[in-house]
Order: structure tokens, then sequence, then C-alpha cells
């Protein structure tokens, strides 16, 4: 029947119709990742998510909402969801639709706003699912090269405009970035906008990390340009939890029934007791200081990482935004790191259309404390050393 | 910024990029009559949940689960829960995906099978979820009309065999049917997969309804036709909880990897903490007797519905599995009985193509037994008149 393992593709049997191409995709990296870290007791400082469980008033809301939220929602989420989301963002709870998770929003925006022929604009390192997710509406994915200097990670306004095309349709964009931490500033956005309204584009403006911040506090595109920005958000990044698959889309007034007609087939609704512990948990996170405690232990680990890694000779990109910080190290790939006990995700993740920077690697510091000195450890760092660096 | 009324379509601002054109679509039938259902306060006969709550086993299990699996879980599932279903299946736990619900099942495997050009043949009345599914493809729906005649519901192999072209590339088929109730026998799976086989269609058998049925036990098709046969199942339908969003799919041996190349895109995996709590409760569902009482509990519901119904004049077509019972009457609507305090799907959400019968309505029994008493009543219904007829 095949070669079952992953990653090795699989083969048809003799006379049987063949799946669609889009079918033949491998295993994701993070999976992979993930499952490889898992198999051989390395630490996981690859796929994005926290060694943390997620805060107890998150939890209590969720064990009192089973047995009360367990059957469908309607497809935009509860109300009561909604209208938390609404005031959190500053926009109407109608605007908001609630989804399994913000990869199912992107997905779902992409099918709702690109078609075959139409082009999807967007820098590169690119987060690896945007790429399957256009290609799957039959448009196709343009990316832009961010440059890599002793600055780091900078971005190129008139080299995206350069890339327009009569058939650009959207721009999709990451702020704060994933993998590379930036977080555009307001002049970056103010020319993305202008950008944006010359050729009549739509914006896909992906803020899962927007409480993840080590800087000024990031400005939703939405503010700037509401008429035209879907912003996609993550409960499972904000509140610790990528497991429970809550996610969502803030619209342009008036253009949530468009989502909706693709939104009602992807997936019909998004599970309902935790969309009601979210409802809950929304308002108590931003009243509690929640996220300003999380942006302090992240960038407390981040320092941890970033310090460890200069002294084992890396060149560090710290991160304004996100939880991961970019790294780069000329005896490093994912598979030596992981041979040496540290997942990581290797740059070349990042990359489809231009090659990745040599040496180039992701690093999660979403972890304890102690499992970034075990990897530190790992990899040859003894702290003593670093005192006297 | 147009009109928000759901259902009213929107309109979108001047010197706007468009949508695309399947971002168009309306408010499901399902979504619409739950919302009026509530907004109305009639007894919603309408949408296919349970009133009760999950059973305690699955509750417990979910708040057990919640702090102990709270992030990403593979793509694939967490292997407890892709064994469990391979126990309970009977196939290998390497060949179930978890999905968020069976809604994306069916929207995943139709991307991996279908892609433009091709056609997916079904019967008509049809689930209405398929049809867009396939057109989000770039496939066309090709439907085979069931007959109505006094013995109820027909299958009618021949036309479904003159339905096939070169460009058939799947037949999607739903057996517990929803919303006939018709439960295909073996003979008549027999034939189909004959069909199958001869014209080398992938067959994707929608089985969300496998334990509810109430004469013999439904066969599998994928016993008949494992090489072909991608099974989707539901959660949700089998533990009375709609809403957690949990499916699956059973795929043929070594396939996995191909509907995982899109499962990643679509929402990369379905929520950790109701996984792990299903993955609990199967083997307890299964060893207590939980669905055999779960059918003896809808029997009666139907039977006390069906009476109901022929007492009040209408021709009622008994299932023999699912939730749902079709009746034709004709002097009723979807909107007369919602006027009169009862909400249903009416006959014409299940056709696209064909003329639905007139005066066809489907009626959920997942519901309490005083529920289906008083939406009888609202509609003249005299509980000591039925017995006197």
């Amino acid at each position: 029947m095949g070669d079952r393992r992953p990653g090795a593709g699989w083969v048809q049997t003799a006379g049987m119709p063949q799946l669609h191409g889009r079918a033949a995709a491998q295993e994701s990296v993070f999976a992979r990742m993930s499952r490889l870290a898992a198999q051989r007791g390395a630490v996981n400082l690859g796929q994005g998510f926290p060694s943390a469980a997620p805060p107890t008033f998150l939890l209590d809301a969720a064990r009192g909402a089973l047995g009360r939220f367990d059957q469908y929602a309607p497809p935009a989420g509860l109300p009561a969801l909604r209208d938390a989301l609404g005031a959190d963002l500053g926009v109407d709870g109608a605007d908001v639709t609630v989804t399994c998770g913000a990869t199912e929003a992107l997905h779902l925006l992409t099918l709702a706003l690109l078609g075959p022929g139409d082009e999807a604009l967007m820098l590169e390192p690119v987060f690896d699912v945007y790429l399957p997710q256009v290609a799957l509406t039959g448009a196709r994915a343009v990316t832009v090269p961010m440059t890599l200097a002793g600055r780091g990670w900078q971005f190129d306004l008139p080299a995206l405009a350069a890339a327009v095309t009569p058939r650009t349709r959207a721009l999709l964009l990451n702020s704060p970035f994933n993998p590379t931490g930036t977080v555009f500033s307001d002049e970056e956005l103010a020319g993305i906008v202008a950008l944006a309204r010359t050729h009549d584009l739509w914006i896909i403006s992906d803020e899962v990390y927007d409480e993840l911040y080590f800087g000024p506090r990031p400005t939703p595109l939405r503010t700037l340009a509401p008429e035209r920005t879907f912003t996609v958000g993550s409960a499972g990044k904000r509140l610790e939890a990528t497991g429970w698959r809550i996610g969502w889309i803030a619209a342009p007034p008036g253009l949530t029934l468009g989502v909706l007609g693709v939104r009602q087939v992807t997936s019909f609704c998004a599970p309902a007791p935790l969309q009601a512990a979210v409802a809950a948990a929304l308002p108590l996170a931003r009243e509690s200081g929640f996220y300003a405690g999380l942006r302090a232990a992240y960038e407390e680990r981040m320092t941890l990482l970033a310090g460890g890694l200069r002294a084992l000779g890396a060149t560090v990109f710290e991160p304004r935004g996100t939880y991961f910080l970019t790294a780069l190290h000329p005896a490093w790939t994912a598979e030596s790191l992981i041979d040496a006990g540290v997942a990581v995700i290797p740059g070349e993740a990042f990359y489809a259309h231009h090659a990745a920077p040599p040496g180039l690697t992701r690093w999660a510091f979403c972890k304890s404390a102690a499992e970034i000195e075990v990897a530190l450890e790992r990899l040859g760092f003894v702290a003593d050393e670093a005192v006297r660096m």
C-alpha cells in the first residue's frame, strides 16, 4: 500500500483514481519537528506552542461551559464571543466571525477574496501555510523578500510596490511577523495602506501576536484602513491555548456575510464550549493585566535565549513581537541541532521563491526557562562562561 | 455599508475590490431556522442538534483533559484518539484523520479528491453543504433524484449509473441519509461499489449517523470497498455534542498523507482537549451500551412525532436511521409552521437541481419528548383525539 512514513510521500494502488494534485503536500515542518522532538527526546524550541498551561481563569471558564454550550454555535460564533471580541478589538461584534483557529481564518479569507488568475502579495520569509492556502484558491502567491543586514530584518516598501500587477487582489501581511519578529512602524503601515488604496487591494492582516510585543504596542492595520482590512486573531496565541482552535476575523463593516458564505462550508462553526470560555476570559485577561505579564515573562526568556545563542557564536535578531527569534550561525542546521537534542525550525521552511539566508534558524521562546537552559547546555553553553564574556 | 440583515446579501462600498463570487453565498437554512426559532420563541425541530446535554462520562473526560491537552495536536489528531477510532471502526489508527467536525472532513475530502472539470455524483435530496463544498473545488455536483412514493424514499441505481460520465471522479453518499432517513441495504451498497469499481471512482461515505439506526445495523461502505472509500464520522452526532467539532476521516490504507496535505492548511488540527475527551469516551460509550440507549430514546420520540404528525394529516416517512423524519402535508411550509411556533427545515433546502416534492418538510426528533409534545400541540394536535383515532 505504499510507503507510510510521513514525508516519504505515498503511493497509490495501481488502477486507482488519482488524488488531486493539491493533496500531495508533505507533512508540515512544524508538525514534523514536533514529532521528531518527541521521538528523539529533543527540547522542542521549534513549533510555537507554550510549555505553560493556559491561565486558570480560562480553564475554569471552560469547565463551567461544558454541559451548557455543547451544541452547534451559529457559524459566525456565539453572540457572547462576538460581542467580547468587538469590545476587545474596538469593532462592532457584527463584523466578527469566529473560526477554528487562525489557520482556518486565513484559509477562508483566501477562499473569499481570491480566485484563479489572481495574485496575493506577501513578504518572504513567509509563514509557511500562506502559500498552500493561496494555491488552493487557484491564485498565485507573489513574495517580496525582506532584507537581512546588521540592523536586522528590513522591509522594502518600493519593492512591494514594484511587485503589484493588474492581477494583484490582496496583500497578506503579518505583524508582529512570524518568523522575523518584525513589528511594522506606523510609517511603514501608512505606506502599505496607501499602496492598497492606490491599487484597490484587500488587506489580510494576520495579527495573531497582537498582544505579544516588546516595544511600542503594534498599531492594528484595520484602524488605518477599516474599509479593506480583514484582521485575523487567535485566542490560542493570546491565552496560551494553541490547541483550542478559537480564532477570529474582524471584517470591514458590512462584509461579514460574504465571509460567512465560505465559513459555513469549511467547518460550519468553532467549538462551542471553548468559544464560551474565551468569551468569559477575554475581558478578564484585559482587566487583570494578563497580557502584560505574558509579555514580561516572554521577554525574560527571550533575553535568556538570545544571550545564550550569542555566547554560542550566533548572530541573533531580537524580535519586537511574536514569541520567536531568528538566528544565524554558519554551523547550525535544523538537523545538526536536533542531533544535539534541540528542535528548531530551519530558515528554509519560510522560503519558497527566494533563497534562505544560510545558517538561518527560528527559535521559539514560549517555553519554560528550564527548557531553554537545557537546550543551551546541550549546545555547549556554560552559564559561568557567559557571565565572564 | 449595505444591508446587514442576514440573508439579505451585502453591498460593497463603491470603488472597492470585489469579493470572489463564492463568498456571496447566503446564510445556511439551518443557521437561519435556528436563529428564527430563537427570535420567535419557536420549538426548534429544525437544526439537528440534541436538546440533551452530552453524557456525563464525556463531560467529565473533557474537564479532566483541560489543563493537560491545551496545545496543538498533530494535524492527524491526538494519537490516543486515532487509536480509539481505529479500534472502534475496525481500521488502523494510522488511516484516521481527526477534523473540526464532519463538515470540515467533507470540505477537505472534496479538496483532496476533486478539481476543476471533475464531477461528483450524489443523490437528491442532498445535505445542503455538499453542493458549495464541491463548487469550491472547481468541480461540478451532479445529482440523481431519489423517488418518493407510497413506500417512501427509493434509491435508483440504474439512474445513478446513467449519470456517470468520463469526468465523474467521486460518489458522495450518505447512509443513514439526512434528510430521508434511508439506510442503504447491503444489495444497494454492493451495486454502488460495483459502479465505483467499474468507473474507478472514489467514494466519500458520510456516515455521521452510523450509530443512529432503527433497523439492522448499517453496513459501513469501507468494509465493501476499503481501497476507495473515505468514511466520514462525527463525535457530535454519536455523543450528543454537535458543538464540539470533533469529526474524522477513515481513509483507504496508505492515503492519509494525501488527506493531511490539505488538512494542515484548512485548520491545522482539531480542538485538543475535546479530542482527548472523545478518545476516553469512545470505548466507554461502546462498552456501556450508550448507543443502544440513544437509539431506544430516539426511536420513542420518533414514534411520538410521527404519530402526532399523522394525526395532523401528514404523510410521514419513517426513517431507518438519522434523527430526522420527512413528512408531506399540502398546507405546511416552513414559514407557516414557524408562524405556528414550530421551526422545521423546508424540503427545498435539500434540492438544487430538481424540484422538491410540494409540502415536504424535515423534522428533527433529537429533542425532548416535552418539546415534541409542545410542537404538536401548537399545530393543533390533541392527545386524546389521537388516542381515539
